[in-house]
C-alpha cells in the first residue's frame, strides 16, 4: 500500500497551489501514494493543473470519510461557505488562517496512531507567509519549523536540505546528490557564533547522520564545516573551528558516527559532490553552521530542485525550499520542480521508516 | 608586442614551480606573453614540464640583460650558488625567504616606469607559505595582498576572484563566468559585522565594477550580498542590511554604477550565473561581505579555474586561487588549471590596461 501523505497547499494567494497541481498532475507520482490535501478548493480549481486534477473533494469535518485509495487525491476544503473571490497574492489574515489551519490538519493526520485508516506517513507543507500568518493571530510560530517541534513536543527542530541527483535530461550543474543540515538558521549573521555549542553541532551531526541512512547510505560520512574562513588556520583566524566545533566532531565520532572537520566551507562541498569528471564525493552529508553558508552551494547548485526537511521530529516533514512567490504567483511562471522532488523525497522517507 | 609578465614561482617547495612549468608548456600561451620569471632554477628544472621548457636562465644581478622576446621565458635564478637539495616541501626560512624575494623582484619590474624596457604589465605570483615567510623574518606581511599595497602605497587591496568560461570540452559544471569581490577576507567571522562600513563597501562596488569593465563589460551590473540570511528579512533577521549595505549600495548608484542589493546570498549567485537552461545572468560581478560567502559558490562551482586578483593596486597581479598544497607537491598531482587561468587573465587584464 503506498503512504498516505498529508499535504498542504501553504498560502492560497502564493505559488503554492499551482505547484502542487503541476507536481500532482504526474499520474507516475500519484501513483506511488495516497494524498489528503488541505486547501481552500477554489486555490487548487483556479490553477490550470488543477481543474484537470482527479479530485474527492470532502468538507473538513469530523470524519473524514473513506481514507484515499492508491493514487487518489482526497482534497479536504478548507474554504469557507461565503468566500468567492479569488485569494489575493499578498499577505492578508484569512489567507494566513487558512494556511495555518491546512498545515494543523496535515500534522493531525500525521499524529494519529499507525493503526488508524487516515494516519498519515509523512507531511508535505506548502510556502506560506509568515506575515500573513502573524496578521491572522498566529505570530508565536514564526514559520513551520517552529509550528511542528510544538505540535510534536519537540525541544528543536533541525532543519536540512536534500537535493537529489537529476535526471538523466536535466541540464543542471548539480552531477550528484547534495545533502545539509544546518545547525542555526534564521538568526542574524552577528549572533551565530555565540549559539554555537558542541552539544547542538554534535546533535545535528547525529540527525544528519540518520537523514542520511534514511536516504539510503549505509554508512553515511558527514563533513562537518568549519565557522572561519580556512576553518580558522589554526585559531589565527577565529578560535570557534578549534574550541568548538572539532570538540563536537571527536565527540561524534565517540558516538560511532563518521563524521570529519572542521574544514573550511570553501572547499567542503566540492568534495561532498561526485562530478562525472571528478574523484568519487568524500562526503554524504554536510553539517553547514549557518544559514547561507549550507543553503549558497545548495540553491546556487540545485536550482528548482532542493528539498526542505525537518531532522529530528517523529514525523516525516518535507517542503519545496523556496516562497510563496506572490510577485509571480497565479501566472503559471512558478518551476514546479522543487515541490515535485518534496513529494518524490516524503514517499521515500515514508517508505524507509515503515521499513520498507 | 605581447606583455611583459613578471611571475613568482612560490614557495620552491611547494606546487607552485610544477603547476607554472605545466602552464607554460602550452607554446600558444608562451607566444601571448614575455616572461620574467623569478625562481630557483632548480626548482623549475627538478619538475616534468619545466626540463622541457626553452629557458634563458640568468644570474639575479642589477643588469638583467636583454628583455624577453616574444614567447621566451627568462627565468631569473634566485638560487644561492651553495644550494643544491632538494626544496623539501614544508615551511622552512630558506624557501620563504626565496618566495619573498621573488614577488619583490617581480613587483620590482611593474613599479618600473613604463619606458623602461623590463617594465612589466602584470604580476602573477605562485603559492606562499606565509608561515615560511614569518619563519624568515618577513611576518610585516601576512601575505601577498598586504605586501602589493605596501609596495604599492595603497591602504588596501580588495582581493577578488575570477572564473572564466569554460572551454568547449571542459566537463565543469560552471556553465558562465562568475566574477566576486570580497568586501572583508581572513578575519574571524565573529568580527564581519563590526567591519562593515558603508565607505568600504561602496569602494569595493566602485573596484568591482572597475573590473568587471576590464573584462570587457561596457556597462556593468554588480550585484551585492546581503549580510544576515534572506538579506535580514526587513531588519528581522539583522539590521546591517538595512542600515549599512543598503546605503552603500545607493551611494554607488549615485555614482553612476549599476549596483542592486543587498540580495539573499543564497540566491544571488545563481541570478549571476547564465547557465544554459536559465534566462540570461542578471549581474555581472557579485559583491560578497565576507570570504566564505565569496568563496564558497566560487570554489565549488569553478574547480581548478578561478583566479584571484588584487583590485585597487596601479599594477595589474593574479595568482592561483589555491596554496602550496605541500602534501602533494612533486608528485604531478596538481592541476595547472588556475595557474593556467591566472596567466591568461594577467595577460588580458594587461592588454586592457594598455588600451589594447
Amino acid at each position: 500500500m503506498p503512504p498516505l501523505l498529508a499535504i498542504s497547499a501553504g498560502d492560497p494567494g502564493g505559488i503554492g497551489p499551482e505547484v502542487l497541481a503541476a507536481a500532482l498532475a504526474d499520474p507516475a507520482r500519484r501513483a506511488r501514494a495516497r494524498v489528503a490535501l488541505f486547501a481552500p478548493a477554489r486555490a487548487i480549481l483556479a490553477t490550470p493543473h488543477g481543474r484537470a486534477l482527479p479530485l474527492s473533494i470532502r468538507p473538513d469535518s469530523p470524519d473524514l470519510g473513506p481514507p484515499p485509495a492508491p493514487g487518489e487525491i482526497v482534497l479536504i476544503d478548507l474554504t469557507s461557505p461565503d468566500a468567492s473571490a479569488p485569494w489575493p497574492a499578498s499577505d492578508n489574515a484569512p489567507a494566513g488562517d487558512t494556511s495555518f489551519r491546512a498545515v494543523n490538519r496535515a500534522v493531525d493526520l500525521a499524529l494519529r496512531p499507525p493503526a488508524d485508516p487516515w494516519h498519515a506517513h509523512a507531511v508535505v507543507t506548502g510556502p506560506i507567509s509568515k506575515r500573513a500568518w502573524a496578521l491572522a493571530g498566529h505570530a508565536t510560530y514564526p514559520g513551520h519549523t517552529e509550528l511542528l517541534a510544538a505540535r510534536c513536543h519537540v525541544a528543536h527542530a533541525t532543519m536540512a536540505f536534500h537535493a537529489p541527483p537529476p535526471g538523466a535530461n536535466d541540464p543542471t550543474p548539480l552531477h550528484a546528490g547534495l545533502s545539509v543540515a544546518l545547525v542555526s538558521v534564521h538568526r542574524p549573521l552577528r549572533d551565530v557564533p555565540g549559539l554555537l555549542t558542541a552539544a547542538r553541532i554534535t546533535d545535528t551531526i547525529a540527525r544528519a547522520h540518520d537523514f542520511a541512512r534514511q536516504l539510503g547510505v549505509a554508512s553515511p560520512r558527514v563533513g562537518v564545516c568549519g565557522l572561519n574562513p580556512h576553518a580558522g588556520e589554526g585559531g589565527l583566524l577565529g578560535t570557534e573551528d578549534r574550541d568548538v566545533i572539532a570538540p563536537a566532531v571527536r565527540a561524534a565520532r565517540v558516538a560511532g558516527i563518521d563524521a570529519q572537520g572542521p574544514f573550511p566551507a570553501d572547499t567542503i562541498f566540492g568534495a561532498a559532490l561526485a562530478f562525472a569528471d571528478a574523484p568519487p564525493s568524500r562526503f554524504d552529508i554536510v553539517v553547514a553552521m549557518y544559514h547561507d553558508q549550507g543553503l549558497i552551494p545548495l540553491k546556487t547548485l540545485a536550482r528548482d530542485r532542493a528539498v526542505n526537511v525537518s531532522l529530528g521530529l517523529p514525523i516525516v516533514r518535507t517542503s519545496p525550499d523556496h516562497g510563496t512567490a506572490f510577485d509571480i504567483a497565479g501566472r503559471a511562471l512558478a518551476h514546479p520542480g522543487s515541490m515535485a522532488a518534496a513529494i518524490d523525497l516524503a514517499i521515500l522517507l515514508a517508505g524507509r521508516r515503515a521499513g520498507a
